[in-house]
């Protein structure tokens, strides 16, 4: 319950950032539910008028539903601002996404946005990437080889799967591979060699992306600034 | 009906590679047609026992009809070879597959694979590759942002797609964008590139490959070995 209300916080305070006639692309997660929540009062009370594209199916329904101007990512010229939440971040702004199984369209998205907010519970700050696995969408053709690639990489390898041992499929059909790593040392190598491999559509590694961290706390939401 | 003959030369001649007890990948168009068409033969006289995977649908449903022992990529432990089609090669042995919009499966299996064999007509034979376009699958969520910026790259892209103008789909239901490059100066670099973008799931660049190339000619078909 305590960490809810720190999401809450965080995602509430994250709509501050939000002006009129801005594009807004909306991410996905239990944080941004309340961020969404917040951004449809505001909007349907006429303090803001902005469009929005999501990195959800959920989200897009969430926020249509509230009355937000949703729209397909290919008929916007710019993102002006993106927010989701992040699994964990580090002390150098790099950050693990994808617990949802949405890092493909996460990522798609934050890229193309001129500017990113993460919003996230204390509990997601970390000093060192890794003790939360890292999501990889895999192509499921061929995926039992990308495995075995990679449990010889020694990544430590996991198919995710649901309560009847059934492979989860992402919003594009695909599988997911977790790769329980406890510390990720050197994120950016790792980066590059997962760009390498074929079958890996995207991977959860979200580095030198995010401009600002909203931080739920215990004693308010706290915003950080990435000056680097 | 030249070109038919060569290509079929080639198809028929690549089946000599082919041992009882081998587990083989089969790939896509319409020179790798010829090539089943007699491992067909040849299995229902008894000449050959083997067991294959494929690239493509295609492939699979023509390979199952003629009684060849076909499987799912994830159900073998290992392929011996893989003969494939490409739609250019160059002098290095470095080749541009895609044309029918099979690349990601076509690279999966031969990534897997101990052998690949390449069949082509001696018209796929250029001294450099990049007059045939270069094509990518690439994920339909963003696909506008993506092709503008291989476009500020000055990488010619075109979205390929079917007489009424609708993108065609991939069997993964993902895009095809064509790069019309006229001369690839770099392709390991290109590669590089084309690997670190989001939002493609594969390029048809098969670098580092092959290692044999059958070739239909005029006066019959010719196998070149690539000795790296």
């Amino acid at each position: 319950m305590k960490q809810n209300r720190l999401k809450q916080d965080a995602g509430v305070k994250a709509v501050d950032f939000i002006k009129s006639g801005m594009t807004i692309g909306l991410g996905t997660g239990s944080t941004v539910t309340y961020l969404v929540e917040e951004l449809g009062k505001r909007v349907q009370s006429g303090q803001l008028d902005v469009d929005c594209v999501a990195t959800s199916q959920r989200t897009f329904e969430q926020a249509s539903n509230l009355g937000i101007k949703m729209h397909a990512l290919s008929d916007v010229n710019q993102i002006d601002l993106t927010i989701d939440g992040a699994d964990e971040i580090d002390l150098n702004f790099q950050g693990i996404k994808g617990g949802g199984a949405a890092q493909t369209y996460e990522k798609i998205v934050a890229l193309n946005s001129q500017k990113n907010i993460w919003i996230v519970d204390e509990s997601k700050m970390v000093d060192q990437l890794g003790a939360f696995p890292l999501p990889l969408e895999v192509v499921p053709f061929g995926w039992k080889q990308l495995f075995d690639r990679l449990h010889k990489e020694n990544l430590n390898p996991h198919l995710r799967c649901d309560e009847k041992h059934q492979p989860i499929l992402t919003d594009m059909n695909n599988y997911v591979i977790d790769l329980y790593l406890q510390k990720i040392m050197h994120p950016h190598l790792l980066a590059n060699w997962l760009n390498q491999q074929t079958g890996i559509i995207e991977h959860g590694l979200f580095l030198d992306l995010v401009n600002t961290v909203i931080v739920g706390r215990l004693y308010g939401p706290e915003a950080i600034e990435n000056v680097r």
